[in-house]
């Protein structure tokens, strides 16, 4: 069953232990890491581990796609930072049988999307063992225009916005989505991005952390969330608007923008791919959900969390 | 059963097969890969990925120094490329029985050699699942003085040389072994390093890296390999010398420098490890050892290398 799987006690404990430096502005606790190594040199980092069972099912899944989705995850990080993506680094855990034939695969994956986004495949580590496949890949990215966008500068009265639409990627778009490179930076040029991500565990998931980072709280509107045509068209609008929130694995971006900027968005579109005002940052610390009959509640949990057994 | 787990032949298809950037002069094809992102900000990054029952044994080992090696390999890459590391990216996906307290051992064998080296870990991806331990990390380093160290350079006339003492490492050194990082600087400050590996798969299997990106050939004398005393010593000379050879996971430095720089080295001591000259590089290609009684052959192979079954 695919899913995100991240442990988010976990990943909290390790980054209270993570030290700051100044070669790392930026570490753990967003999309990818900014690492500085010179005056010039500031780089992205992101990674990302697929496994066999938990993010895709090997024996229903052709391999070529099996390696598309675990570059494009990573391409959607660097994406969630308006960061250009440079050089990818990928290493395999492959099962013994037909190992090879695998690896041909996942790599005929890795590189065509490598080449559609101009990002070279720079190294990694091959191996073999008697374990299911396990995949992870590394992405090296340059910030761009005035530095990378982090979840943390949102602010009240900011527009919160969605490019393309959600839920329903289970399915099968998991595996075939367009990492939202090229609208990231586009967004970039055009609006002054105050905080963005990218949607990987589902709406009511990430936004939190948007929230958390920012010190703000949020009025999301249901009537302006884009439900995919990949929910099942004959739920309710209530089941449906569920999946949108919470399905995970829409690899949009959600961000926030001055209102102006937002509007300016809507009116120019500077790309094909859809764009919605969903909702609105507000400072009071909580995360609202507006109803179609102007009830607010809470935004409901959900998205992919995993727990251990102890 | 530790050991390398590397598929050469999939490994070589793989490079084959990468394309070529100004952003990366150097990708795969050597211990780590050179990212030019800025006049400035080119950064060496290498990723290795630990399998449980491949490169430690779970049940067997305590968590910390599965972490402190799966980092420590990392360093070793960035040491031969004589480059100081900066940041590390740490991947797990953890068996979901006591995951938590697994990864706190991990992170604590993580996070003291990292102290230890001065390297940020700077992000990463944490996962559970039902299959077994992994633990994928990614380092980014700086290179240092006139630039990284590649395998590329030998010349022929040059030294051989090595750090510390080869063989045995497999009974447990290859868990606690001091990334030769302060050693590579060191080198890299007194000498004209012409080429350099970290001994992973062991002398034999590593060395024919450096003679092949070369287009040059070796002579090594027996004689002069250092054996670890962790090569049981009840053994005859000659078994000795192959496990010296073979065994792999040694870490240490494997470099050629022109003869002046090779005498200095021994002359001047510039740190306490060890330093060897086991034998000088030739013109013609071939890869021969020299044994004690003067006779040379072809260096037996040797080196983990484990194979698909198809």
């Amino acid at each position: 069953m695919p899913g995100g799987g991240h442990e988010f006690a976990l990943i909290d404990w390790i980054r209270r232990r993570s030290r700051s430096s100044s070669n790392v502005p930026l570490g753990i606790g967003d999309d990818a890491a900014l690492v500085d190594l010179a005056p010039d040199g500031r780089c992205l980092v992101t990674t990302d581990m697929l496994m066999d069972g938990v993010d895709f099912m090997l024996a229903s899944t052709p391999a070529e796609l099996i390696g598309r989705k675990a570059l494009a995850v990573n391409l959607s990080d660097i994406a969630a930072m308006a960061g250009r993506p440079v050089a990818a680094f990928v290493s395999l855990a492959l099962p013994r049988a037909n190992g090879r034939a695998l690896a041909e695969g996942l790599y005929a994956g890795l590189g065509g999307l490598a080449d559609e986004y101009g990002v070279v495949i720079a190294g990694g580590d091959t191996n073999s063992w008697d374990g299911p496949l396990v995949i992870n890949v590394a992405v090296l990215g340059a910030p761009t225009g005035p530095g990378a966008v982090t979840r943390g500068g949102a602010q009240p009265g900011d527009w919160i916005m969605a490019t393309g639409a959600l839920g329903g990627s289970l399915s099968g778009r998991h595996l075939t989505f367009a990492p939202r490179v090229r609208e990231a930076l586009a967004l970039h040029q055009t609006a002054d991005l105050h905080a963005m991500i990218d949607l990987s565990d589902g709406l009511a998931s990430d936004l939190p952390h948007i929230l958390q980072e920012s010190g703000v709280g949020a009025l999301v509107r249901a009537a302006a969330i884009p439900v995919h045509d990949d929910v099942d068209p004959s739920l309710d609008a209530s089941a449906r608007l569920r999946h949108a929130l919470s399905d995970g694995e829409d690899f949009e971006l959600l961000f926030t923008v001055p209102p102006g900027d937002g509007l300016r968005l809507l009116e120019e579109r500077p790309f094909d791919t859809p764009l919605s005002h969903i909702g609105d940052i507000i400072a009071d610390r909580s995360c609202l959900l507006e109803s179609h009959d102007g009830r607010r509640e809470p935004l409901p949990g959900g998205g992919w969390e995993h727990t251990f057994t102890s």
